[in-house]
């Protein structure tokens, strides 16, 4: 029997009506032949509450009990879509991801799965059941206890599955209807792309558009896996959405595709840092062993032996870096003068896999922002993207004008 | 190490505050020098919304799914209170059911305790932790499915454990600070009672006063586990509360001890049912199969070989009551020419160990409830407990008329 992942959404599983509406769309992949493995998000907010609760119960969370406690969104929703199914008269059951087992690493609350045994679901599957409702974003580690994958987890579940299983293609059902040019909440002119390459929306996605999770495309690339971005709250169609595949399938590549932005940056500056050789190391390894991901990295000149260093870092991993930075310093391994958090600022960035072919691209963003009197903090640069840190409050600014520069409105 | 069981219920862990505060009491046994499993029930309000959801979703439920649904609230909270001991210096992690193994029987949202295995909680206690975190009222069958124990089944699980691990103590924190005559809030006279015997509060339990469920009386009658019910929202105090305990522990029985009520009891009827030998069994064994708890039972003389059969279940099975009786009579096992439920009713009891040796409890309790005109349904007793069947309308009439009449106000 061939088989279909398909993907909700919090947005599109919010409510009962929506949860009714996408078991819907279920079942006409079913009454077409296929066998479904359904991975459900929790309904949408619930994922927040949770975390809310858990960070003001405790800052500096024990991952494991943050995992416990967050996973639970998704059960709740598993659980409903297989009632749902029942109802519809559609064979349905729900997995925990400790029953499938979906197995991963020990990292909790950002683990990364190890291995999706297929035999319990195809047994299932054999003896008739035609749905499989799998609760995403969740997994078991090696201790016997709960795991997450990272918030946008059930996008990486879902993929995950599909390639485990072989299926036909991975639909990811959400709240737009694919992958836009950039943001159309702060960019009127946004335009749909048809396709796009996995290599862009890897690009994308890691930079904030928030469509995919970015380990999600990592995973389609890897194992080919054929993966569409598509509304649950418009018309079905075969053609609708859009698709995320190989370079070689689109013809005419665009030399910008998209303008992303992240809003949940933060800047940190460790100011007249001792500079030695391995003081990146020194810096850099205790950051990520606390779970911190740092983004840009600027070194500056060294005067007298001592530096400043700058990097950025998702904004609620600030007070995490501060603590690693403090015991650090409190063991002697590293020597600062103090640590500066600027919580102000947003990354903007222009990606196209057509850059790799045409020169001036940096050029003519700085520019845009210069003319709009926009001042740039850290560049980082990529061979398909360019990225900027500049102050939030231009962030829209920037990048109505950089959509406009680049003209993204027009189809290639 | 000396080991307490302390359970919290739903209102005593309803928000962050009240979490934290119930850590404290953990705090100061745990000072005390005990090792501590505690034992948590959802946010109150938590289980009531999910159950909302699947009966909106699914009225005759798959019970596998309600309780995948259902168990969430407490995974949530067993998290957040080990979070909480965790930022008082305290070594505590969380348990969920599956991961203890608390082991159950299949029956689905009517689970029982099969089996709670030490070694893992133990080994943990060995190795420092000095609170472990469970979450209530849930559990693994043998299809490697979560299960629940039915309403209120944190209790079980507190007891459970006091048995498992010979707890010196077994406190149940809630929100009242402790057992009384009747329920105070329809009834301003009631009086907190300082110890009550098993075999009363297993009444009480069962007839609606929603103290303890009464499973975990009887669980604690068996293996002897001493139980205490106590607020925890006042003061600590060794001698707060109400301690439920072996008969010969209280020095002077009372004939009465307390006037329970339930209100959500339905009435059902099958009329006009072919009687024969074995009908009784023909109806309640299917009853029993779908999982409806039939309480009282009332047969009408026979005439011309058919009569009238009258039974109460709780009000939320009576569509499921119906439809097992529709399936009993379509597969010609039962024969009846209508099925007629009435949920207007309630039930008001008299619960007194001393009833054993004192004659006339009854007598004057029918004469009570007619002296203020209140019409009887359906009657029945046990050695130490007489209850009735009423329109809903006077129940509270009729607690406040027997709590005086058995001068339930006084101390004995």
């Amino acid at each position: 029997m061939p088989l279909l992942v398909m993907k909700f959404g919090g947005t599109s599983v919010a409510t009962l009506d929506r949860i009714r509406r996408a078991a819907k769309r279920v079942g006409v992949e079913v009454a077409k032949g296929y066998d479904v493995i359904v991975i459900v998000s929790a309904m949408a907010g619930e994922t927040n509450k949770l975390v809310g609760l858990v960070n003001e119960t405790s800052p500096l969370f024990d991952a494991r009990e943050y995992d416990a406690i967050v996973s639970s969104g998704e059960n709740v929703t598993a659980g409903l879509m297989a009632l749902t199914l029942q109802e519809m008269d559609v064979p349905a059951r729900s997995w925990q991801g400790w029953q499938v087992p979906l197995k991963t690493t020990n990292a909790h609350a950002a683990a990364r799965i190890v291995e999706i045994p297929t035999d319990n679901i195809s047994a299932k599957f054999a003896e008739g059941m035609q749905v499989a409702v799998v609760a995403g974003f969740q997994g078991i580690g090696p201790d016997g206890r709960v795991t997450t994958l990272g918030r946008g987890g059930s996008d990486t579940t879902a993929v995950a599955f599909a390639a485990a299983f072989g299926a036909e293609r991975c639909d990811i059902y959400t709240d737009v209807d694919g992958v836009y040019t950039t943001d159309p909440r702060i960019c009127e002119k946004a335009r749909k792309l048809d396709k796009i390459a996995f290599e862009e929306m890897l690009e994308l996605a890691s930079l904030g558009a928030k469509v995919l999770q970015t380990r999600s495309v990592e995973l389609a690339m890897r194992y080919n896996v054929k993966l569409r971005v598509l509304s649950s709250f418009e018309e079905m169609d075969d053609a609708a959405g859009t698709l995320v595949c190989d370079e070689d399938e689109i013809m005419e590549l665009n030399v910008v595709s998209g303008v992303a932005y992240s809003r949940d940056e933060a800047k940190m500056t460790l100011i007249s840092v001792a500079d030695r050789p391995g003081i990146a190391a020194a810096i850099f390894g205790p950051l990520s062993e606390a779970g911190v991901n740092v983004d840009m990295i600027v070194q500056n000149i060294s005067e007298e032996g001592r530096t400043d260093m700058t990097f950025s870092c998702p904004t609620d991993q600030v007070k995490r870096a501060e603590k690693a930075m403090a015991d650090a310093k409190a063991a002697g391994a590293i020597n600062f003068h103090d640590i500066v958090a600027d919580t102000g600022v947003a990354k903007v960035s222009v990606v196209g896999i057509g850059m790799r072919s045409h020169a001036g691209v940096a050029a003519k963003m700085f520019k845009v922002l210069s003319d709009e009197g926009i001042n740039i903090k850290v560049i980082t640069t990529s061979e398909i993207k360019i990225s900027v840190l500049i102050d939030r409050k231009y962030m829209e600014l920037a990048v109505q004008a950089l959509h406009d520069a680049f003209e993204l409105e027009k189809a290639a």
